[in-house]
């Protein structure tokens, strides 16, 4: 097994710093949960229990073999509990603890280095959030599950060298449904950084895209030639792209953010691709749950026709093109009998009235269309006709017409969010602008 | 009374074509509300009584005078209901029914705006979606308001050309829980147009911002000159800014949208905002329930690094200033005694640990500093120590500090929205993104 995978599936779990309290508190109770398969061991000299678990004044008292140890212990304790789990041979360990090059404190965060030179575990952090993977719930982030519910199982992989902004990454999954794969938060990187992660989740069997935040590269040649080599899509948000917030990045994870221009042509020759901000991260990364269109033309579906004219807008922006709806099409139609307000052209406006039967019957005939790369239904759910039905009816005729991409836009409260939500479940991207939704599509075509 | 008003505070109000199901219910029954406190008259010769109220056949069967009549009947029957209106002196209709200009029958149209020359009827639409008064509940939207929630009370209106795109703004709000003072979607404006209405709202008392989806103009400079006289800061999402979607436009609501430079031309002249999206609409709007920054300096305070270096990058971005925390401030904060992690500088780092405590001294001195134009702040509340207290706190030294604008960042699911919620009430604007905080303060600030 690759040693990094300890860190997603250990069987054996230290967790040094374990608490009656904050952070050592939060992250023992993560592995007791039901859903972790394997056995966890708290570790900290001031308990002799802790919820009812024998409590071990270090990591060599256990006599188990140790795949996984979790360190929360101050800053100036870290060394030595270091060097204790590389005596015990633990596999791999997450040094949450921050108070290390982040403020200056270089020193310190090289005798780290030093530490594991010459061993053979492999750490992430300092400074850091911790790991998840969804699927064994195998899960070291140290922020309360009431304030930072997990989002579900899914296949976008999320690293970010932030650990906040790492966290909101999660939070906004799970506001948006959103399934992931495996989450790490690598802060100061002293061991492992974006450059590993990325070869190891590009051979990770339940990621399909990789969804990263990063401050700085450590070393820019062989991340480009990871990249280049990685079996997924890599979408990347680059924090701290100008002079002043480069400066910031430094005193935030210790690393030496460049220029952004040099960043950005960096991402280019590695094949991955840009976001411009922290929404358009995730919105290009769910744009991959349907395949990818094999060109720039798009035809526009729509139950309103101000969001169809945005849509347009958007796509003279982002030089997606709209073709006319040919011919054939508009006969097939006219067959339909709609009324006679419906608008069939390219946006092909179903109207204010449109039922769950007409936007199934219209979606069944455009999705044929080799004229067209790609579908982008706007579906907007506080018109009277258009709900549950509806989506049920999207849904299918996803499934019948697999290869033709098809991307939503829903936005709203609640009542079109439950409807998106269910979409989003099956794989259909749904956006809540035409703007973010042509935006994202536009990102991952090719050509 | 302006004629305008009895759109928004009808003592009397005639639904023709009330019904028992589609448009003429929902509008029937949202007059029917315990909230809406004039009286309300269906009118159908198809029914002798709806939901127990008599019904009558025309409304000149009606014996009071009608403030206000909405029609809900095909677009064929349209011309003889309005000339019924007419000779019962109703002072305001609005159209709901559509099949007019919008799909090529502008003959139609054009009886209707005969009909109208010579009355003092005042009219809405047709082809539009109605108008609400969050006030007086008045209410004739169409939309049944299990799928469309209306807003809560508040100080932005909402004018919308399209139907659609009001809707979603509609339900965008309640989402964000943002408050509403009026809304109207006008269509195809035979009557009543954008000007008419930014004339209206301008001395609207409760109208403090003024939200504008609009498609086309009908008189170009009597819009700027309405606009440069208007009492209150105009926000604007035109959409049609290009060929593809002006052609879209044209067969939408009627109106010929023009080439989108011209339109940004005379929305600057007209010292209007322009909207680059959906989203930024609200955006920019919200961003006035704060004063207005007399500069573009900003101190950002944040939670989490990454964040921080997010809100730079777009401060770089928007020409927004990030002078260097003065040292008098340093002093201060010194005293204060936070942990060595927190980075006292610009950003202003309180790290993850952050208490509401530790916060609300930091906002306390940084909103008195002169250095600054407005403040920041980025509060995650995925961090363990930051929730209900520290809002309350943030509440408390806003009002405090009235004339320092603040703007808050804060994202994630249900946790952290219900907190956003609360401050949001209170006229603090939340952003999810540093990137749309930025960009929205960036806009209103006038030098």
């Amino acid at each position: 097994m690759n040693n990094i995978n300890y860190f997603f599936n250990p069987k054996t779990v230290a967790v040094i710093g374990a608490s009656e309290k904050s952070v050592g508190k939060v992250v023992f109770e993560n592995f007791l949960s039901k859903k972790f398969k394997g056995k966890v061991f708290p570790v900290n000299s001031k308990y002799k229990k802790i919820k009812s678990k024998k409590c071990y004044k270090s990591v060599l008292e256990i006599k188990q073999n140790i795949d996984h140890a979790i360190i929360a212990v101050p800053a100036k304790s870290v060394p030595l509990v270091l060097k204790q789990c590389i005596e015990k041979k633990v596999k791999t360990a997450t040094i949450l603890t921050s108070g290390f090059s982040e403020i200056g404190k270089r020193k310190l965060e090289n005798e780290l280095k030093k530490t594991i030179k010459k061993s053979e575990v492999r750490v992430i952090g300092p400074n850091c959030l911790g790991t998840l993977n969804s699927k064994t719930s195998a899960d070291s982030i140290f922020l309360p599950k009431n304030k930072l519910i997990r989002p579900k199982k899914g296949s976008i992989a999320v690293i970010s060298q932030s650990g906040a902004v790492g966290s909101l990454l999660l939070d906004y999954m799970t506001s948006q449904n959103l399934g992931i794969s495996k989450f790490v938060s690598y802060g100061n990187a002293i061991d492992i950084n974006e450059t590993d992660l990325i070869e190891f989740l590009s051979e990770d069997k339940s990621t399909k895209v990789i969804a990263c935040y990063i401050e700085g590269i450590k070393n820019g040649k062989k991340f480009i030639e990871t990249c280049k080599k990685c079996k997924k899509p890599i979408v990347i948000l680059k924090g701290g792209l100008f002079e002043k917030s480069a400066k910031a990045v430094s005193s935030h994870t210790g690393s030496l953010a460049g220029d952004g221009k040099i960043y950005s042509g960096a991402f280019k020759q590695a094949g991955a691709i840009q976001a411009e901000n922290w929404q358009e991260l995730f919105d290009i990364a769910k744009a991959y749950s349907q395949p990818v269109p094999k060109g720039r033309k798009m035809l526009v579906v729509t139950d309103g026709g101000g969001f169809g004219i945005l849509a347009t807008d958007a796509a003279s922006k982002k030089s997606i093109k709209i073709p006319v709806l040919p011919k054939s099409a508009i006969s097939k139609l006219k067959k339909m009998n709609f009324p006679e307000y419906c608008i069939l052209s390219n946006p092909l406006d179903l109207s204010g009235d449109v039922s769950a039967d007409r936007l199934a019957k219209a979606l069944d005939i455009v999705l044929k269309e080799k004229s067209f790369d790609f579908v982008l239904l706007i579906a907007l759910f506080q018109v009277p006709n258009l709900g549950k039905e509806a989506v049920k009816k999207i849904i299918q005729i996803n499934k019948k017409h697999r290869k033709k991409p098809l991307f939503v836009v829903s936005a709203g409260a609640d009542y079109a969010k439950n409807l998106s939500s269910k979409m989003i479940k099956q794989g259909i991207p749904v956006y809540e602008t035409p703007e973010q939704a042509v935006g994202a599509v536009s990102k991952i075509i090719l050509k």
